[in-house]
């Protein structure tokens, strides 16, 4: 039954477990508070005590609002993986590449554990990363990387681990989260709303990577890899943000029954050739009484349907130091426990390598945006291209000056048809000069 | 690191898990037939094969649509304890005490793990049962005896083990939540919704312990002791069950923005001689806003607020064969990777053992329901105790004949107050003849 060092550490026979932590920012201070907070019940359900004993940062002097001096030092963060005083290396440095990359390759070969938040070099490393994992037998835990305080990762490894999942979506970055849900309250646009979530800490300097999807980019592939038993294959997550939104669609979407949401999707689809691995991140119309619909401010949700356990909700804090520890923490107790494994819940070799999958046959419902010049014959060219492309129209609004400086949006939905030919669509429509910009296409998920 | 057993499974130097499954109705089929749907996929992931190699059930000739024929049979279950090929006893039979106790006795005499979906038998003998299992060094898992599919045992064991949590609260009982909204989607009363719901097999022939609260209480005590690490304490908790809902009870919450639903919810809280614990199953008025208000049919969800991690919420199917077998075989995958530990989350040593806490100085707003007699006087003696009990009223309504059975109902909403005050308000009534039946209490939940 191979259960005698789980107990063994259980009854507290074993020594502490000695933890490097690299990176001492927000989430780096909360896990050495989190640490201290929670010292007594952490040992007990442990089953050993967890000890910090080195760190290594930017600065050494810098005030955290912790006490590091009872931990040894390092001015090169890559000692962590080498020194015999640690058992598990905590990488919150943060990069897909980089110190963080050097330090993790750096942990294992030094035979210790590594337990990340760093979502970006998991996407991008993650694989590497297993087989030196595999390879040593030491761990690889990357709770906090995905969805911040929800256990997420925990869940599709130990949770749903019986199951084929069907599909694992939901809302996964709570930048654009807060920006879309606040848009929503104020009927203010993107751009100020942008600017007040910066002034509130709920977006960064640079929010490129949330804005443009690539941040929940992230999270979704580690999420399909463990969900479908697939290869990381981050590369061919097809991403759009949700910079072209605007406080017209928001309202449009509105008066339709629907919010609108940045949606991170997987799934596997059978294309000619074989199963294929569709991944998503864009934003959507989600139906108001959808579980996703009441998810709002920075929270994240995960849905995963299995094909026994049916549609799981898994909701919380997406984000914040405190949540984010809690993810670091639950997977230290987790190798203090001896509870380790495959980190993408199955050996390497095992991961199937798919394509990526051809979306253009999906059937959906889809929301349309276009902003126009208002003058004669505009509709029935826009009309006709739905027609040439066979897309049949549900319903269609035409929303005068007074919109969004003045010009003239026509917003329309589809009836469920194949997104190819919603792309025909677009396509027969490009460089009219009836169109005063991009279209915006938002598929509806009901 | 004590890994090396975990990867030596994951990596299949080891020899398949034999599962021995007392009790063949829909979730020992359900096993039965997820184990060989999902067979490749459970070995990858488990790192190993799972084979059933014996069964036990009441007749063996039944047709229950999976083939047995395979199996070695037990006519006597307990048998399947010591048997040399059962590596993991699954005990499907139900129950808290009898056959089902007596053959988890036997698996942990036998040296078997044991995963069961018992929540009656986990709730009553629970301590007794994890002892063994700690003495044996052997596995005792019941993910499946709480919120069906939900992998909440596993989401308080590993997911917020880092934390110290506040409150852990949901809705447990699939049945209590199909009726209650039921009568909100079609305004009928509680004894003709019972009648469809049984009907529909959402609800058994004898409902007793689904809508008396005891099969939700059962699964909050479980839940208490891994979320707090306390002994376990069924007898304590306060259960109140939906039978005294009315429709007229329905639509007043609507009218005040709430919905009706059964929660059973735990905290510790400090008392004059220390921390005790707080245990309920009560219909509850829940804000329309509140993530718990849109779970709706026989769906269950859980919130855990931990000190770090914020509020989680856990939600989906709360029963049926397929969830309650993908719980059932996500234990068994914990166990054939080695991912075996205290079942509680802390040794059985080292649970609190906390007394039960006074309820009555809780604040809480009130939703009161008074049926009375259409005569002068009525409200002013309800009014006069409130005053004399210091309940503060917020909102009255007062609804003439027309309503349930040409009765007049009396609600009302206080404002926040001890809850003593409320019980000492309706103490003063008791035995009024100006009330027609006893009043309805619901505690609101914003």
């Amino acid at each position: 039954m191979q259960t005698t060092t789980n107990w063994s550490a259980l009854l507290g026979n074993t020594s502490p477990l000695r933890i490097g932590i690299a990176g001492l920012g927000t989430v780096g201070a909360g896990v050495i508070r989190l640490l201290e907070t929670n010292r007594e019940l952490i040992a007990a359900r442990a089953g050993r005590a967890i000890e910090v004993t080195a760190v290594s940062a930017r600065e050494r002097g810098k005030d955290r609002g912790v006490d590091i001096s009872g931990f040894a030092w390092e001015d090169d963060m890559t000692a962590l993986g080498s020194r015999q005083d640690v058992d598990v290396v905590v990488e919150l440095v943060g990069g897909s590449d980089g110190p963080a990359l050097t330090l993790s390759r750096a942990a294992f070969a030094g035979g210790k554990g590594l337990v990340t938040a760093n979502k970006a070099m998991v996407a991008h490393h993650g694989l590497e990363l297993a087989k030196a994992a595999e390879a040593g037998g030491l761990a690889l835990k990357f709770e906090a990387a995905v969805a911040g305080g929800i256990p997420v990762v925990k869940g599709l490894r130990e949770g749903t681990s019986a199951n084929q999942l069907t599909k694992v979506y939901g809302i996964l970055n709570g930048t654009c989260n807060y920006i879309l849900t606040t848009m929503e309250a104020t009927g203010a646009d993107f751009a100020e709303t942008l600017v007040e979530a910066q002034a509130l800490g709920y977006a960064e300097a640079d929010p490129t990577f949330d804005i443009e999807g690539v941040d929940a980019a992230h999270k979704l592939a580690i999420l399909a890899t463990i969900g479908f038993g697939v290869e990381l294959d981050f590369a061919n997550v097809v991403t759009t943000g949700i910079v072209a939104v605007r406080a017209a669609d928001i309202a449009q979407a509105d008066a339709l029954g629907f919010v609108i949401r940045l949606i991170a999707e997987a799934d596997v689809q059978q294309d000619a050739d074989g199963p294929k691995l569709l991944q998503r991140v864009r934003p959507c119309l989600v139906a108001k009484n959808h579980p996703l619909a009441p998810v709002d401010g920075p929270t994240n949700a995960v849905v995963a349907e299995g094909n026994f356990s049916g549609r799981l909700l898994f909701q919380g804090p997406g984000a914040g130091d405190g949540p984010t520890a809690s993810a670091v923490v639950a997977d230290i107790i987790d190798i203090a426990r001896g509870d380790v494994g495959a980190p993408f819940s199955m050996p390497i070799a095992q991961l199937a390598s798919l394509g990526p999958a051809q979306p253009g046959g999906r059937m959906e419902r889809t929301y349309l945006r276009f902003t126009v010049n208002d003058r004669p014959g505009v509709l029935a060219e826009i009309t006709a291209a739905m027609r040439d492309a066979n897309v049949s129209i549900e319903s269609l609004i035409q929303k005068g000056r007074g919109g969004d400086d003045g010009e003239v949006l026509v917003a329309m939905v589809t009836h469920e048809g194949p997104e190819a030919n919603v792309a025909r669509a677009v396509e027969l429509l490009d460089g009219s000069d009836s169109l005063t910009g991009e279209p915006l296409v938002l598929p509806i998920i009901a």
